[in-house]
């Protein structure tokens, strides 16, 4: 890993499988949104079906064939779309689907993040930029303890990682320059957009994110800026 | 003061003047900025004049005559345009310039709001809805311990205050209609566009924000959602 020429004026960062377990807290929700209905589902399963869902919604608007629409609404679809797929659509009501749909707003953060964050805040600008909308990260941060500066990401740029506008409007939302922000992922894909756009990298992997068996993103992938072990070797970048 | 139908979901906030005291806080700096100079001004009369030239410069964003800039370069190209018309431009270099303009990032929050701030947020979103930028506006939470969600308002809508859309992009960025989020400031003018936008409205009075003799804003100019005597009333909204 090559030494970092002078320290990032802000980290953003990755949230769904880099600070928050968003398998384990999905499936938590699905059982719970089937508990006591006779129908035999697998949660982990369940869950990964619907972030499956994920990249083709969300290139239907990074391709210009359909207007931004926040996250969330591309999750109440795509949940729909998995009950359908799987037989499933006579089990939940609209209702029961609505409230299902804030699963992604109950994500369990990787148990290093909160403490990580509130040190790093002591030196650096913080905040998320995912695909996530400003509601939805709003509500996450409530719920998984991620003391944010401000929500960028997304909902700033209305458009969809990994274009480079949403890297390069949360750096100008900061009011600084590409190469002096920090974008930390567990996923190489995201990295490699946003060195592309201009930032700092930083890597650490989640060999859990998608269970037992994972196969991706287990190591990086480039000669990232920072390259650690989890969340918390980013404190290292600041240590005297 | 009519009785509110049901509580806010979230509460958006006014910041220039409404939670910090930005004449006092500009005036500290000004003063800084000439300390040491044979030249005798009014740091207080000197913020005033630059707190003067803010409408006009917005107007032009807001009647589309140029582009959406944030706050931070108004406020510098203001910062100039007062140099001169005091004959003060042959004082302060252009890094000087650069570094009083921050003077804007550095305003003490009036005494009972970070505490009130921290208190709300146990029942409410709260986020500014100001003019100024995402970039300007994280720097002086920091600041002036603004316990934020995010940071909502002209940065995010990329247009000025009173333009309905900045309250508008507001409430929508957190996810709900107008009439869940509460408007709070200090200015009637304010509070006139937020509720003919639709949402809710709370005013305080701030009658020391431009020093004594200030004459406008004194009291509540039409019957508000909510009207308190400072920050804190607000505490009552949420009171069981």
């Amino acid at each position: 890993m090559p030494q970092l020429k002078t320290r990032p004026k802000a980290l953003i960062f990755d949230v769904f499988g880099t600070l928050c377990d968003w398998r384990n807290g999905v499936a938590a929700e699905v059982k719970k949104a089937f508990e006591g209905k006779e129908v035999d589902i697998d949660p982990h399963e369940f869950a990964s079906l619907w972030r499956g869902e994920y990249q083709p919604a969300m290139e239907r608007i990074r391709s210009g064939s359909r207007g931004y629409v926040p996250l969330e609404i591309l999750h109440r679809e795509n949940l729909d779309r998995v009950l359908k797929t799987r037989g499933l659509e006579h089990w939940l009501t609209e209702a029961e689907r609505d409230s299902l749909n804030h699963a992604w707003e109950k994500l369990p953060a990787w148990p290093e993040v909160p403490e990580t964050l509130s040190q790093l805040r002591k030196h650096t600008l913080i905040a998320p930029c995912s695909n996530g909308s400003i509601a939805l990260m709003v509500r996450l941060a409530r719920f998984a303890k991620l003391p944010w500066d401000t929500v960028l990401g997304a909902g700033i740029a209305r458009n969809y990682k990994p274009e480079p506008e949403v890297y390069l409007a949360s750096c100008d939302a900061l009011g600084f320059n590409p190469e002096e922000v920090m974008m930390v992922a567990c996923h190489n894909d995201d990295l490699v957009a946003a060195r592309d756009a201009g930032l700092l990298s930083g890597f650490f992997p989640r060999p859990d994110e998608y269970g037992s068996g994972q196969t991706s993103d287990l190591d990086a992938a480039a000669d990232w800026d920072f390259i650690g072990s989890d969340a918390s070797s980013l404190l290292k970048i600041f240590a005297t």
